[in-house]
C-alpha cells in the first residue's frame, strides 16, 4: 500500500515566475513562500510522515480574505494550475498535501473570532481560529462548542470542517457537521458564496452546508464559519474501567449504549498496549497493571446529582459485564490526567514505531467485538504489533500498525498491502467503511471502491466534476475523476 | 403571489398508451392509474388545496421495488417524462405535485418494517412506513425516534426524508437529517446507490446522505432508509406558560434558551387566536382566556427528579419574565391534550378560511420577537389575520395568513405579492429564510431569490443539472434549472 501509492500522471501547467508575481500582487509579497526548498518543506506533507504520501507544492500562498481567494481560484482555472488548502497541516490523510504541486493556500492568517453572538449560542469564526480557542473564548459565557476533535490544541477549525472531524464528546454531541449552521465558500471556479446561516433550521434550498463539510478541500474553500454552541453541562463525571481483555470491553460497549437508557458523552477504548504507550510516552501513571483494556466513559449533564445516578448506573453496567475495576475521576486534574493519555496514545505509537499504517475503521457498533478480535488474527498471521484504540461508543476504532522487531522492513512494504486488503474485506464484511473521521484525501482513495459501489462513487464524482470542471482544487483527494 | 403562479412551458413528451403499457409491465397493471380523472385527482394536490397549485398527473404508478422505481427512471429518461415521487401527500410546498404532468410515483407500497436493531439503536424501514408507526414499533424496546414532524399520524417516512422535516421535539433532538444514517436512492437516471449505512460516524466519500435528504424528491427517490434511534427519555413534563402578550411571551424564549443551561426538548408558541382556534376545532378547553399567547414547553430526560429540577427551573424563569400562569402536565393525557391542540393549529386555521397563504418562515432566535412583531404590524397594514404560532424555540414561525371579513376575495388576491415581499424582505432582513421545515416545492419557488444570492443557487442548479441531465425528476421543484 505505502509502496503502491502512486499518482496519475500530472496534467498540471508549471507555475511560472507571471503566475508567482499574479499571487504576490493578490496577497501581498510577503505572504508568498517561493523558490527555498527549506520554508516550501514543512508544506509538502501532514502528520503522516512516509514519503510515499508527501509532494512539494510550487508555492505556498497566505491570503487574508475570501475575495483574495476567490481570485486566486480564478487564476488557477486561467493557468490550470492546482490549488490546495491547508490548515494546520495536522490532518492523516493527505487532504493538504499538494500531490500536484502547484499553490498551498494556507490559511493562518484568516484566525479571527468574528462574533460571539451569546443570545443565540453561535460563534462566528474564520477558518485559521484553532479550534480550543473557541472553547477558551465561549466559556466565561456558560457556553461550549461540542465537535471539536482529540487534536483540539492545535488542529484548525477550517480543517476540522473540510474533515467534518469527530472528537471525543461524539457518542452524545455528534461530530462537526451537526454544529455548523452556516459558512461562506469559495467555490472552485472562484465564486463567492453563503450557505445557511444563523438559523437552527432552514430547509430553503439543497443542503450544500453538510455537502461542503467533509468535502476535505475538494469543492470549497472555507472562509467564516458560523458554529452552534451549547450550554456548558453543570457538572462532568469520567470513569476508568478496567477489563481482564479486549473483548471483554468492548462487548461492555454496545451493553453500555443500549441497557442503561443513558446516551454517555464519551466511551473510548484503549487496549493494554495503548493505555502503555500513552503512559509511558507522558511519563505518567494509573492504575492499568492487571488490565487486557480499559474504558474511559465520559458522563456530564445539568447537575451533579443526575450525573452521579448515571455514572453509578453505567459503572455498574460495567462491573455486570466484566470490568474488575472502576475508577471515577469526578475532579478536572484527574480528568485530564486521563484523557491526556487518551490524546497522545497516536503521538506515542509514532515515536515507538516510525513505520507504520494509521487506521480508522469504523463499522456498526455491535460489530466492534469482531472487528477488534479480526484485528488481534491478522496481527498474529502477519507478526505485526496491532494495538486498538479509539471512539468505540461511535463504532470508530483506530489502529497504529507496525512490524513486530522480527520483521524486516523489506518484508512489511511487502506484506503491507495485503494485510491491508485482509483488514479492509473484513472490515466491509462487517458493514464497515474505512474512514470514520480522519478522511481518505490520497492516502486511502484506492480503498474506497472496497466500501462504495462504482454507482455511488460515480455520482460523487459527477458533482465534483459539475463544481471544479477544470480540476483544479485539491485534484486527486478521495478520488481521481 | 398565488394569483402569480405560473409554470415555465412544457417541454415534456406526453404519456402515450405504449408509456402507460411499459409501467404496467414495469410495476403490474393492477398498480397504475391512468384515464380516470377522478382516481388521478387526488394526486394533483398535497395539503395546499389552492388551484393555483394543482395539476392532475397523467398517470400514477405504485412501484413495489428500488428495482421498478430504477426502470422507471430508465424509461422516463429515455422518453423525456416527468416523474414526480410521493408519500403521503401531506406536504405544503407542492412537493409532490406533478406540475407537468407525467408519471406520479407513488410510494405507498413500499411500506415495510425491514429491521428493528436494538443493539444498534437503528431501524430500517421502506419510505411508505407512516412515521408515527416507527416510534409504536421501537417503544417497547426502551427506544424512540426523535425526528418526526407535527403530522407524524400521517407522513410517511419517506416525504420525512425527502423535505428534511422538523419537529416537536427539534430544539434538543434536531431535525429529520440528524438520525438518516443510511440510504437506499434510485438517482434521477435510474441507477440504485447506497449511502450511508448502520453507522454514527462515516467520512468515506461525499455526505451525499445530508444532500439527498431535504432534496424535495428532486434529487432521488429515496427506497430504504436507516433511522438512527434514542434511549427513551425516562420522564417527561409539559409545561403550559401564560402570557399576556405575544411579545413577552416571545420574548422569554431566547432568554429560557440561554439563561437556563438547559435545552428543552420543545419550545412551542401559540398567540391568543391559534390557542383559540385550536381549542374550538378541537372542542376543547384550556385556561388560556387572560392570556395573549402561551408557550408550551417540554422538558425530558433520564430521570423524574432531574426533569422536576428542570422544569422547575424553566418554570421560574418563565415567571419571571412576564409569565403570569405556568401548568404543569405530569402525565400523558394532560400532556397530549395540549400537544394535540397545538398540532391542530393549522387544520383549524384551514377550516376557518380556506383562502389563506401558510408561510413557515425561520429566523435567527434572538429575532423571533422582531419578527412576529413585523408580522402583526404587516397584519394591521393590509387588514389580514396573522395568527403566528410554531416552534419557536428554533426561530421557525408559522402563519396561516387570511383576510379580515372586510377585505374581498379580489382585494386578497391583489394584495397577497405585495404583502408577501413586505414580509419576505423583513425576514431576510433578520439573517432569516422562507422555509424552516416546510420545503420551497414550486409554492415558494418564487422567492428563493430573495433569500439566496444568484451564486449559491447557481451551485445549487449545477448540482441538479449534473444529477439530472434531462431533468426528469420532480422538475420545477426548488428552483427552474
Amino acid at each position: 500500500m505505502v509502496a503502491e501509492q502512486t499518482i496519475p500522471e500530472q496534467t498540471y501547467n508549471p507555475v511560472t515566475p507571471a503566475i508567482v508575481e499574479e499571487l504576490k500582487n493578490i496577497v501581498g509579497a510577503r505572504y508568498v513562500i517561493h523558490g527555498d526548498e527549506e520554508k516550501l518543506e514543512p508544506f509538502s506533507h501532514d502528520e503522516i510522515l512516509e514519503k510515499a504520501y508527501r509532494h512539494m507544492p510550487d508555492v505556498v500562498a497566505r491570503p487574508r480574505t475570501a475575495q483574495e481567494i476567490a481570485a486566486i481560484m480564478k487564476l488557477a482555472n486561467r493557468e490550470h494550475i492546482a490549488v490546495t488548502p491547508r490548515g494546520a497541516g495536522s490532518g492523516l490523510s493527505g487532504g493538504a498535501v499538494p500531490i500536484y504541486g502547484g499553490v498551498v493556500l494556507l490559511c493562518d492568517r484568516m484566525n479571527d473570532i468574528l462574533d460571539v453572538d451569546a443570545e443565540n449560542m453561535m460563534i462566528v469564526v474564520e477558518p485559521g481560529v484553532v479550534t480550543s480557542q473557541i472553547n477558551e473564548h465561549v466559556a466565561p459565557l456558560g457556553l461550549f462548542y461540542a465537535g471539536y476533535p482529540m487534536s483540539l490544541e492545535t488542529c484548525y477549525i477550517g480543517g476540522n470542517v473540510a474533515e467534518n472531524a469527530g472528537g471525543g464528546k461524539a457518542v452524545k454531541y455528534g461530530v462537526t457537521s451537526r454544529y455548523v449552521l452556516g459558512l461562506e465558500v469559495v467555490t472552485p471556479t472562484g465564486e463567492i458564496i453563503e450557505l445557511g446561516g444563523k438559523l437552527v433550521k432552514d430547509v430553503t434550498g439543497y443542503n450544500l452546508l453538510s455537502l461542503m463539510t467533509g468535502s476535505e478541500g475538494t469543492l470549497g474553500i472555507f472562509t467564516k464559519i458560523i458554529l452552534k454552541l451549547l450550554p456548558s453541562p453543570k457538572a462532568n463525571v469520567d470513569l476508568l474501567c478496567l477489563f481482564p481483555s479486549a473483548r471483554q470491553a468492548i462487548e461492555a460497549v454496545p451493553k453500555i449504549m443500549t441497557q442503561s437508557g443513558i446516551t454517555p458523552t464519551a466511551i473510548e477504548f484503549m487496549d493494554r498496549s495503548s493505555v502503555k504507550a500513552g503512559c509511558e510516552y507522558l511519563n505518567e501513571t494509573i492504575p492499568y497493571q492487571n488490565a487486557g483494556a480499559c474504558l474511559l466513559i465520559t458522563v456530564d449533564g445539568a447537575s451533579e446529582q443526575q450525573v452521579e445516578r448515571e455514572y453509578e448506573a453505567i459503572g455498574e453496567l460495567c462491573l455486570a459485564n466484566g470490568a474488575f475495576e472502576v475508577y471515577v475521576a469526578d475532579n478536572f486534574t484527574t480528568s485530564e490526567r486521563i484523557w491526556k493519555i487518551r490524546r497522545n496514545v497516536a503521538e506515542a505509537f509514532a515515536v515507538i514505531s516510525p513505520i507504520q499504517v494509521n487506521e480508522d475503521l469504523v463499522v456498526p457498533p455491535s460489530r466492534i467485538p469482531d472487528l477488534v478480535d479480526g484485528m488481534a488474527e491478522i496481527g498474529k498471521k502477519y507478526n505485526l504489533f496491532v494495538p486498538t484504540y479509539g471512539h468505540a461508543g461511535d463504532g470508530n476504532i483506530h489502529s497504529r500498525i507496525s512490524p513486530r522487531p522480527e520483521v524486516s522492513k523489506e518484508q512489511w512494504y511487502q506484506l503491507v498491502p495485503e494485510m491491508l486488503h485482509e483488514l479492509y474485506t473484513l472490515t466491509a464484511g462487517l458493514g464497515g467503511r474505512v474512514s470514520g473521521e480522519h478522511g481518505i484525501g490520497h492516502k486511502r482513495k484506492q480503498y474506497v471502491p472496497m466500501f462504495l459501489t462504482p454507482e455511488t462513487i460515480e455520482v460523487m464524482k459527477t458533482i465534483k466534476r459539475a463544481l471544479d470542471p477544470n480540476n483544479v482544487l485539491n485534484p486527486g483527494k478521495i478520488f481521481d475523476v
